[in-house]
C-alpha cells in the first residue's frame, strides 16, 4: 500500500548516497538543497503509525478530506475506525455539483443543479498548488488523474466599471504597461541622478540595462508604441501570412489612466505563491480525490449522523448523534479515542467535554464568508469570441471574479463558468439573497464584461457558505491575536479528543491544511497511544 | 464539413443583432469590441473557395502543415489535388519522435529513438499560443484533443554558472525580488523628490500606493523578509497544520546580487505575447494535428518524392521528381497550378521556372539554426524531488533550456525531458557534434542544474535542424531589410506557381504562419482561377 512512498524515500536517499560517493561533498550538498532536503517541504509522505495496539478504536467525526485521510491512515495502521458524517455524501467542502445534484441551504432554499452531463462547479476548493505536497501525494497514490489548472490567463480581463469607460482590459496589456511605465520612471529618476545617494556608477549602469530589458524600453528608455512592446502586450492587427494585412502595433495604456484605474491592484497574482503555475485540478471535479480516499474506507462511514454531544473520560469517548434529517432517537458511538473534524461554527454549538482552553478556542475563531455562482452557457463564447481559455477575469463588481473552465478546452458545446467568487462584504450581500437572486445578479454583473451573457445564459446554481448547514461559513479566518491566544489550545490533544481540519492549520481554506492537520493530529495521537501502552 | 465554422459565424452575427435590438447601439459597440470584431484576429475561419472550375488541378509540394491544409481546403472546394512529399511521413517539421522511430540526418548519422511507450519529444513546434486561431480551429474541427502547455512555471529555475555560486534560483524568487527591488527604488526616488518634475503631488501618491501593492513593500516602502513577501516568493519552512513546525519566512535575494546575476534577462517571459497562458499542446504529440489533416487527404499524397525541377508555362506546371532514397528514373507531375511549400534552403537548390524577383527572394532568406535534445530519465525526479511540474528552466549554459513534460503530470514512472533547446551560436556548436555527443553534452550541462541526471539518465535523441535533409535549417529568419526587398516577391503568385510555408509569413517558426500563408496563397490562387475562367 505504502510502497510507493517508501520507494521515493529510498531512491532519494540512494541517489544522495551515490552522488556523495561519486562526486564528493560539495556536489552532495548542492544536490541536497536542490532536492529540497534543506528546508522546503513540511510534508513527510512517510507517516509512521507502526505499533498500533490491537483493538484500539478511533471515532472520527466528519468525512471531509481531513476525516477521510485520518480513517485511511489509521485503519491501514491497524486501528478500529468509524466515521460519523452529517451529510449523505463524503467529501465535505471538497464537493462538486453536477446535473441532478440537489442542495438545500439554511433558510430552506432548495436548488437542483441543471447542468448538462459532464459540466460541474466546485463550490469549495477548486485548485491545487504544486506545493500542496500531501494532496498531490494522495492523488498520486490513489491514481486520481490531475490536469493543469491555470489561474493566470493573460488574455482574460481586468475590469472596473469606473476605469477605461468600463471596457474590460486584457491582463497582458495592463501587466506589460504597468511594468513598462515603472521601468521608464525609474530609468528617468536614475538618469537624472535621483538615486545617486543609493547607487554607484556601475550599479546605475546595471540597473538601467536591466530596466530596459525588463520594461521593454527603447534606447531612450521610453515605453512606447512599437514592435517591441506589441510583441509582449499584443497587436491591434496581428502578424499574418502571405499577403494578409500587415501587423499594426498596439498603443500602451497611458500611465495616468493606469494608475487612476487601480487595475494594478490585480497584478500581484503572477507572483502569488499559492496561485501561480503549476497548479492542478482533478479531472472531472474536485471531489474526485476525496472520493478516491472514501472508496478505501467506505464501510467505515455512517452518513446522515448529526453529532449532538461529545463526551469523554479517562477510558474513552462517547459521542451522541441523531439522524440528521429525521432527528428522533439519540444514538451513541463509543471509542477509545476521537478525532473531530467538525467545522468550528458547528462544533461551538455542540456540548463538548474538553478543557476550558479548548472550549474557548472552539468559540474564538471567525469564519470567512464566501459565495460561488456557477452559470451554464449555451456555448463557450469566452473561447469562441474572446479567445479566453481558462484562467480568471477580475473585476471590482461584487462578483469579483469570473473563472473560465479548464476542462473541455477548445471543444464545441456548452460550458459552465464560475460566474462569481466573492468574499467578505460582497459575500454577505449575496448571502442575504435567495439562490435565484444570486444567479440573476451574477448574470447581470457578468454581462458588463461579457455581453453574450444576455443571450447565452441557461441556468445557474449558487452556494453561500454561511448558509451551508454543515459548515456555517467557508473557512477559518484566524486573526493574529486570536491565533496567538488559542491556536495551540485548539490543536493540543485534550484527554482522548483531538481536532483536525483546515481550521487547525496555517493553510486555511485549502485542503492541504486539512490533510496536514489531520496527519499531525493522528501522528501525535498515535504516539500518545503507543507511549501509554508501553511498559513503564 | 465546414458547418462548425458557419455556426460560429452565424451565432456571432445573430448575437450582435440581438444585442443591437435589445440593448441599443452603445451596448452593441461594446459587444463588438469585446467580441474582438474590432481589430484583433487576422484569421477568418470561413475561407471561401466557392466556384472552383470543375477539373482544375493543383499540385502541392510538401506535406507539412501548410501543404496538408491547402490539400484539405482545395480538395473540399472541388479541386483535383496531388501532394508530393520528400519524407515517408506527413507533417514535415510538425513531427513527434517516439520509441522505435528512426532518423538519419545529413552526415549519415542515424538515430533510433529508444523512448519507452507513451514518451516523446517534438523536435519542431511543440506549443500553440491561444492566439494561433487557425491551428486551434483545425484542431477543433478535426477533433484533436488539446491539453494545456505551461511555458511558465514559477517553481522552475533560472540558472547561470556565474551567479549565486552556480546554484539554480527558483523563478518565483527572482521574479518577486526583482519587482520588489524596483518598486523600492522607485518609491525612494519618488519620496525623495527625484521625480517632482514628472509627477504632481496626487500622481506621486497614486504611484506610491501602486508600488507598495505591486512590489510587496512594507509601510516604509521597503522590500524585506516578511510574511508578505514570503506569501509570494515562498517560505524557508512552509506553513503547515496542527502543531507542525511553524513557518519560516524566506529572505529575498540581494538587489546587487540580482542585478549582477543578469537572471533578470529571463523575466520578460511572463509578458511575452507568444509564450504566456493560455497555451496548448495536442495530447500525445504535436504531430497529432498534422496527422488529423493528413488522414483527410491521405489518398492524395505521394511519399518519398524528391522534387528536382519546377517548370511552368501559361497553361500549367510540370514538376520533375525522383525517388527520394533510390533516385533513378525522373518522373513528372503535371497540374494547372502549383503550391510549393518546400523550405527555401531546399528550394534554392532546385531549378524553378519563375520571375527573377521570385528567384532572388528564394535565395535571399537565411534560416535560423536550432537544436533540440530529448532525454529519457528513469523517474520524474523534477516532480518527485523538486516539485517542478511542466514549464521551463532557463540557463546561460549552451543547452539554454530544460523543459519539463506537461503530459503525465504527477504520475509515477519514467519521463522525457527536453534537455536542450538552443539557437544560433549554441545551436551551431551542437550541430557540429555527432548526435551522441550532443546527448552527452546535454546530460553534462543539465547535471549542473539537476544532479540527478548522473544516475537517472537512460537514453537520448537529438535533432540539429541544419542537418535535416528536408529543411536544411529550422525556420526562416527574415532581417528587416531582406523582408522589405523580397517578401512581397516571394509571396506574389508567379504565373501558375505560389509559395507557402512559415517562410512566407510574419509568424516564422510557428505552424500558424505556415497555415495562414497557405490559406492566403490558395485564396489568392482561387480568386485568380475564378477570375480567369469568368466570361469577359
Amino acid at each position: 500500500m505504502r510502497s510507493n512512498d517508501s520507494d521515493i524515500s529510498i531512491s532519494r536517499r540512494q541517489l544522495l548516497a551515490r552522488i556523495g560517493q561519486t562526486a564528493g561533498a560539495a556536489m552532495m550538498y548542492q544536490a541536497m538543497s536542490t532536492l529540497g532536503h534543506a528546508k522546503e517541504s513540511t510534508y513527510n509522505s512517510a507517516i509512521n503509525l507502526k505499533g498500533a495496539p490491537p483493538g484500539t478504536s478511533v471515532l472520527i467525526l466528519g468525512a471531509g478530506i481531513a476525516g477521510l485521510v485520518a480513517a485511511y491512515e489509521l485503519s491501514h495502521a491497524g486501528y478500529k475506525v468509524k466515521i460519523l458524517e452529517y451529510n449523505h455524501r463524503a467529501g465535505g467542502r471538497a464537493w462538486t455539483l453536477r446535473g441532478g445534484d440537489e442542495y438545500t441551504e439554511l433558510g430552506g432554499f432548495k436548488q437542483k443543479c441543471e447542468f448538462d452531463p459532464g459540466l460541474y462547479i466546485n463550490p469549495g476548493p477548486w485548485r491545487l498548488p504544486y506545493h500542496h505536497y500531501a494532496m498531490l501525494d494522495y492523488a498520486k497514490r490513489l491514481k486520481v488523474p490531475l490536469e493543469p489548472f491555470n489561474q493566470i490567463n493573460v488574455n482574460a480581463y481586468l475590469h472596473s466599471p469606473t476605469a477605461f469607460g468600463g471596457k474590460p482590459q486584457r491582463v497582458r496589456q495592463v501587466r506589460a504597461d504597468f511594468q513598462g511605465h515603472v521601468a521608464e520612471l525609474l530609468s528617468k529618476a536614475t538618469n537624472q541622478g535621483g538615486l545617486d545617494a543609493e547607487l554607484g556608477k556601475e550599479d546605475k549602469e546595471k540597473l538601467l540595462e536591466a530596466l530596459r530589458s525588463w520594461g521593454l524600453l527603447d534606447k531612450q528608455y521610453r515605453y512606447t508604441t512599437s514592435e517591441l512592446t506589441s510583441g509582449k502586450r499584443g497587436y491591434d492587427v496581428e502578424p499574418g501570412g502571405g499577403l494578409m494585412p500587415r501587423a499594426v502595433p498596439s498603443t500602451p495604456l497611458k500611465r495616468d489612466d493606469l494608475l487612476q484605474s487601480k487595475l494594478w491592484g490585480y497584478l500581484t497574482t503572477p507572483i502569488d505563491y499559492d496561485l501561480t503555475p503549476s497548479m492542478f485540478q482533478p479531472v472531472g471535479g474536485m471531489d474526485r480525490i476525496a472520493m478516491a480516499v472514501y472508496r478505501e474506507v467506505a464501510p467505515l462511514v455512517q452518513f446522515g449522523a448529526k453529532v449532538t454531544a461529545i463526551d469523554q473520560n479517562e477510558h474513552g469517548v462517547e459521542v451522541s448523534w441523531v439522524d440528521a434529517q429525521r432527528g428522533g432517537e439519540t444514538r451513541h458511538a463509543k471509542a477509545d479515542w476521537c478525532l473531530c473534524t467538525i467545522p468550528l461554527p458547528i462544533l461551538a454549538q455542540i456540548p463538548v467535554k474538553a478543557s476550558e482552553a479548548m472550549q474557548a478556542a472552539i468559540g474564538a475563531v471567525a469564519y470567512e464568508s464566501a459565495v460561488k455562482v456557477g452559470l451554464q452557457m449555451k456555448r463557450r463564447f469566452w473561447e469562441e469570441d474572446e479567445r479566453i481559455y481558462g484562467g480568471i477575469t477580475y473585476t471590482n463588481l461584487p462578483i469579483q471574479q469570473i473563472a473560465y473552465p479548464m476542462a473541455g478546452l477548445n471543444q464545441p458545446g456548452k460550458g459552465v463558468l464560475l460566474g462569481a467568487y466573492m468574499f467578505s462584504a460582497n459575500a454577505f450581500e449575496f448571502t442575504s439573497m435567495t439562490p435565484q437572486q444570486r444567479v440573476r445578479a451574477a448574470v447581470e454583473q457578468g454581462a458588463q464584461i461579457h455581453p453574450q451573457y444576455h443571450t447565452e445564459f441557461e441556468n445557474g446554481i449558487s452556494v453561500a457558505w454561511h448558509r451551508s448547514p454543515f459548515t456555517l461559513g467557508c473557512f477559518a479566518h484566524w486573526e493574529d491575536n486570536v491565533r496567538a491566544k488559542h491556536y495551540d489550545n485548539l490543536c493540543a490533544i485534550d484527554g482522548r479528543l483531538a481536532l483536525a481540519g483546515e481550521h487547525t492549520s496555517f493553510i486555511n481554506g485549502w485542503q492541504e491544511g486539512a490533510v496536514l492537520s489531520s496527519l499531525d493530529a493522528i501522528g501525535r495521537m498515535h504516539q500518545r497511544i503507543v507511549a501509554t501502552r508501553s511498559p513503564a
